[in-house]
């Protein structure tokens, strides 16, 4: 992704290893601080996925590789069962960080594959290093080419309404709706974005900083401000990422997803999911899906930057604690209009089993 | 309404005018501090109207009204011609203010229609004190009626989904939608109500005041939850105010009510308004409704409360100033199941011209 840092446009990715170190843009600074954090062990990786320093479907899912793989270099020297036990404790820890993404057990199911295929704790190391590496540039590659296979869904002059971040941010470059949009701007036709913050996180503030990297032209907004929007007839499509997408087309996205698609679908838009094939999940039934609650604080407390002090800070926005908050939802499938994935553009009636076949 | 102060419940209005100041809950301060904030002529008025010192569409009209016997005293040595186009500049001053509610037009219309009884600018002062007293009374009865008439829909068990501020703290007293949950509560039944934050305002940090006073058993969720609660059945009826509700049925409310409405919708949940009369515009058509777009800085910039200074804070959460702000929406009749007034519940189809006569 581009990335302006002192007059000057540079290429970034959003999370990379380098020997045992993962270096990634932190989201909790963002978009008023530029930082990207370092972690040198399994443990810091962890750590940082919890935190939200790295979060998306697709990047989290990077990141629990690249730190398996820093897991792997840490425990060389155990004997092969023992590296095992040691490796699958770490594996469970990060499987357990954030619950609803597919991605995540989907690369790390790769990698582990791919690692038992080795005898000794070295070789193990070796593959970790290679599969994680593989990994990622896979992520990167499938992100540009949701974007190129997708960028004609965007017509000249139209608004186009999109919810979280989809963006290099949530993946390892380019992103997933957000690609999308780079590349529909990369063909030069003017539109505008209109990116709903995103509470309690607001990952919009996200969104925002990437669109503004890329000078495209774009507005947010509150989410409840969507409706309004899409109802006046200033939004032709609706454009959104995946956490996790059944066989059947049912999406798992983040909460409020499920809102914009009924609204696209009142008022006749359509209503799009772009995400990678690591985020579809042939396996699972609707009703083993794990929605994730996060801590009240995300609602009750806000992270903004004190404009006099020029410093971070965290202020109580509500009295009360009694505050649900689940942060993703289920958009059936009868509302999504298509799936963009980076090998096809999917239509209903959906059987993505066979339909990801016929590819 | 109830307010617990220092352990103590005391009953309080929203708003009150003793001799020519008029008093007010400082909706600026809740939920962390409750302060009385004191007009003492007109500007002052005027100003805690555009502050939101004081709001909800019959509170500003009462604010208004009360306003207006402020401008009436303070003309009050100057010859009737001179007197009326002072007072009339004021009007003018007023109805700027917010134009999106209905309440205050055909509050000051009210006033105005009182005094022009008058033949000296005494006698219109007179006037305006006695008639913006009993504007005052008759918006607090009418509230208290539309909990009494409402407070059935409320059923033992449910789950009520409320939207921004519809309580006393929006009127003189007892609120709107909130007073219904307030009557129904005194009824001694068990519900839960999902309040919305009701971004960029958080309004929602008032219901939870009003709710935590009465010890209503309620969560705060992010406003793109709403449809994840329904869509999942935890929601049995969702209740709102109005700012303004057109002859048709047409309901003109805080940004975000129209979604709730079509999930509501969606769901086969009613979908029900509340409002006094004076809410209600028989003369508009909805072509001609102006949406209030407020100033970006309610979404890029936030106040909330540092927990270690104990001051009021105000931190900047984006990094743009692109910013959208329509803090209004339109709700086709269509989705409306039924609206509250003082007198009587009307079902569609709405022709409230013909309806209101026949109560």
């Amino acid at each position: 992704m581009k990335v302006k840092i002192d007059g000057k446009t540079v290429d970034c990715r959003n999370i990379w290893m380098k020997s045992q170190t993962i270096n990634m843009i932190d989201q909790t600074r963002l978009p008023f601080e530029f930082r990207v954090h370092k972690t040198n062990n399994y443990r810091e990786t962890v750590e940082a996925i919890r935190k939200m320093q790295i979060r998306g479907a697709p990047a989290i899912g990077v990141a629990a590789s690249y730190g398996l793989a820093q897991a792997a270099i840490e425990f060389k020297d155990l004997e092969i069962k023992k590296f095992w036990k040691h490796l699958d404790e770490v594996t469970r820890e990060f499987l357990n960080t954030r619950p609803t993404a597919v991605d995540m057990h989907n690369m790390v199911k790769r990698m582990l594959g791919a690692m038992k295929q080795a005898e000794t704790s070295h070789q193990c190391v070796k593959i970790a290093l290679r599969e994680s590496q593989k990994i990622a540039e896979e992520n990167a590659k499938a992100c540009k080419n949701i974007g190129l296979l997708g960028r004609n869904l965007i017509k000249e002059g139209i608004g186009v309404l999109t919810h979280c971040n989809t963006g290099a941010l949530g993946t390892v470059d380019y992103g997933t709706a957000l690609s999308i949009i780079r590349f529909a701007h990369y063909q030069n036709k003017k539109f505008i974005v209109l990116a709903t913050e995103t509470r309690p996180w607001l990952q919009g503030r996200l969104t925002d900083w990437e669109l503004t990297q890329e000078d495209i032209e774009h507005y947010i907004i509150a989410d409840a401000a969507a409706g309004y929007y899409i109802s006046r007839g200033d939004v032709q499509i609706v454009l959104v990422g995946a956490d996790r997408i059944l066989s059947n087309g049912d999406v798992i996205n983040k909460i409020g997803t499920r809102t914009l698609a009924v609204l696209a679908h009142e008022n006749n838009i359509p209503f799009v999911v772009a995400a990678p094939t690591t985020s579809i999940d042939l396996n699972q039934k609707i009703k083993n899906i794990k929605i994730e609650e996060r801590d009240s604080r995300e609602i009750t407390h806000v992270k903004g930057y004190n404009e006099e002090t020029q410093e971070f800070q965290i202020l109580r926005l509500y009295f009360t604690d009694q505050v649900k908050n689940p942060v993703f939802d289920i958009t059936p499938a009868k509302y999504v209009s298509k799936i963009v994935t980076e090998n096809q553009i999917i239509e209903p009636p959906y059987n993505l089993e066979r339909q990801l076949k016929n590819k």
